[in-house]
């Protein structure tokens, strides 16, 4: 904090001042995939706000979500290499806890955590350089045991520093999408009563001890996309056409998955969600390491629903981490065709 | 549905149609590794068979396993990319399950899935064409919680998509094998009685709920190589000579793992099986996702017995994952020389 | 072993003998990086040693560790390509247990297990040729189940076979480092008693029986860097200066890790540890395939402290996997400022 204090001011003439609008997941902020015009700095703001969110309605599991924004995972940010991010960070008065915001994309002061922690009624303005193009990981760290209570209550998202001239395959050349879906998977350590049904809390942090005992099994209770059983099926299913091509982020802060689009591919994937790396392609199944996140692009080339799971298929059918996209557009037989339908064996 | 039965025909008339005879694993079909020809229908049959399967000699462990030809893991496929794979699946009218499969190599309709489900006494006949080079897991998926319950009941195997021109290395030089090793790892959920004793039933299906229950808990009784204990060790070891080069394909269709061969190493390694990117090479442990197959090249340089393993050495020699390859040939003391053997220690 | 013993010898007439004085973890051995002169044969000594280690002092979590040279991990060994490592490896008479070593990084008699099994009061001399770049595992393995309990009772290490022209990025450019941290992640498997208090025993090897059931659940109670919880903290914190350069050596021998160092990255990753593929860059979390050794190179560019951790943040800051960085040196406002610390929130 001392060296903070005594470091010189940066001159930040050559930059433009932009604010972006955040968005709730799976949408992405408007923003450009090539840059134009100089570096900014972009300006966000974010408000953690703790509330009980509904896990599974089958089962009626619950928890004291602590979110940014409201939503799990929190909000994208959108950034070419070279801004800044520039964030007011807001923790209400009502709130119950203290909160914080690590960005891996970020240089420094633990990711920003040492800079913003904020008690209830109060804000910070972090600033940073985002000098690595990927997508990363953000979430709340306010230390020792509580960082990982946070970051399985919710508290975490990602943000996306594009190269400023876009994305690119191995060879050079220049990829373009047109839609994201942001996903973020959150592994929850709900505690059970004896009897096996989920205990519930009259406020936030009221769990504390019990999840501490639950966390420490390793073992999930639930593994959803955005928040919840079904966030991303149904209704809320994502939505494309043939032809059309979707970047899929996943962000996951704290424990591995192994993304697969069932009856699709990553045909470009950066599967450490570091653009300065070639992406690989054609992939089945892409792996990403808990605490990070990860982009895959698909054109998609035939119409109906696509699953799109963590593929552990126990943590995709019993845990909940399934979302669905519904293409529509024309078959193709010559990719596929169902020569004979299911009918009786012939004797 | 509506639209693959509205969808124009595709021409073929450019394609020879071939047979493809499988075989059981460890073992691969005939197969050319640079294709000869122009592209091929490749014509398989395949047959769903419920049987009951010891798992563990030792303690008698068993599970009414789910089959594609009754193997585990189901038979290798190859074609080449280009090719068409035209599947005859049947389900045996005893049979008391509903089937299908999802081949993740393919495109559209959940991988075929959703143009496969076959009860018993029925068949249907799926064709599609292999776009994306490399090994890809496919797997039973009728729907729901009975996904992971048909796949972590043996329902899965491989098909390897071999590039026209052969394999290469990350320069384009060709990579050639002698051998193939196809190593299905399965991790299965045996339900326990309160003793500790496993469970035994009447029929296919009867442990499904019980099952369930064990499948939550994400951690597995076992993990196996080829659906048993000791099936790729002893008189099932795989055989090689110095200077052989073996291609080992790992399919592990639900959960992670970590091949690693003791003595040897990965040569050239597609840890995400798909061959349109540059191996890796000189691994000492490579990581198959949950959900996919890799791919690993090795010669042999000395003799003896290697035991291949899942390196998390508490599944490979508690929860079953080991198998051995039973090397001939010359020792090279350029590489390893035992300079003393074990001999008390000079005082 | 028949065959060893005819095989011809060896003509060593073009190597140089050279000692390696090994060193305790985290620190490495003296080593150029781009070797000067031929090749070398590097002689080193390692005793097994089996010790009474505490875990946890804040629970009194311990163990009956099984080390080499005393330290988990055993020490690190650095040579370069091409070189020869000559082993004297010493079991004390007053050992319970036979032990031996696996070098990954070997060829041939499963890593020179095969060769070295030593008793207590014995001593074997290994030779083994390094023709593969990287940092690799190696690890005690007795055989059988014998195999997981020496390697999660902490007997393993890592030995980093360097090119000899030193590290490179992917476009073949010089990579230095000032400084190695070696980094041995730990999972112990401690057996508790029914009131939940970890169990303590006479001698090594008396927690055999209760450490395979507690191995059984593949869940560690502890996941430790470098032997015990704060190993790498407070006074035993890992230094730097910024504009320094540190190669992070991160050993896991059994199971899976995602390394991350808060607020700063990896910027030249070699995830798989082998030197030569080309290393990937801006990495937030990288992962360790358990059962082998990652390397990590930063430039640290800000003051202060750096947590590195283990990103499943439960096993971070519950099961005990986070070192510490204390980097001195000037902030650097142009990456990243505090521009409004926390504050009331204006209304
Ligand atoms: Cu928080
Ligand atoms: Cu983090
Ligand atoms: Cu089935
Ligand atoms: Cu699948
Ligand atoms: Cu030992
Ligand atoms: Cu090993
Ligand atoms: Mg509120
Ligand atoms: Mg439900
Ligand atoms: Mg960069
Ligand atoms: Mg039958
Ligand atoms: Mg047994
Ligand atoms: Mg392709
Ligand atoms: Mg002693
Ligand atoms: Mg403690
Ligand atoms: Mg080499």
């Amino acid at each position: 904090a001392q060296a903070q204090t005594e470091a010189p001011s940066v001159d930040l003439s050559g930059y433009t001042r932009v604010k972006q609008d955040l968005v709730a997941p799976p949408f992405a902020p408007a923003h450009e995939q090539v840059a134009t015009g100089g570096p900014k700095i972009v300006e966000i703001t974010m408000e953690t706000e703790e509330r009980l969110l509904t896990v599974d309605e089958d089962t009626g599991a619950e928890i004291w979500a602590l979110t940014y924004n409201g939503s799990v995972p929190g909000p994208l940010i959108i950034v070419h290499e070279g801004d800044y991010v520039e964030l007011t960070l807001r923790n209400p008065v009502d709130s119950m806890m203290e909160h914080n915001i690590d960005f891996h994309a970020s240089t420094g002061a633990l990711g920003g955590g040492g800079l913003t922690h904020i008690f209830p009624g109060e804000e910070a303005v972090l600033r940073w350089k985002a000098t690595k193009p990927g997508v990363f990981t953000y979430h709340c760290a306010p230390g020792g045991a509580m960082i990982p209570y946070h970051v399985t209550h919710g508290m975490n998202g990602a943000v996306m520093v594009l190269p400023r001239d876009g994305l690119k395959d191995r060879d050079g050349n220049p990829l373009k999408y047109d839609s994201i879906a942001y996903i973020g998977e959150q592994d929850f350590y709900l505690p059970m009563n004896d009897d096996g049904d989920y205990k519930t809390y009259e406020v936030a942090g009221d769990d504390y001890s019990d999840s501490i005992d639950a966390m420490r099994t390793l073992t999930p209770t639930h593994s959803v996309f955005n928040g919840s059983v079904g966030a991303l099926t149904g209704e809320n299913a994502l939505r494309a056409k043939v032809g059309e091509t979707v970047l899929m982020i996943h962000n996951q802060a704290n424990r591995d998955s192994r993304p697969h689009l069932i009856g699709g591919h990553g045909d470009f994937v950066w599967e450490n969600g570091k653009f300065g790396n070639p992406p690989q392609t054609d992939m089945e199944t892409w792996f990403i390491r808990g605490g990070s996140a990860g982009a895959a692009l698909y054109t998609f080339k035939q119409p109906g629903v696509y699953a799109y799971v963590n593929h552990n298929l126990i943590e995709a059918a019993l845990l909940g981490a399934t979302g669905h996209f519904v293409v529509e557009g024309a078959w193709d037989n010559a990719l596929m065709e169902q020569v004979v339908a299911p009918k009786s064996i012939e004797t």
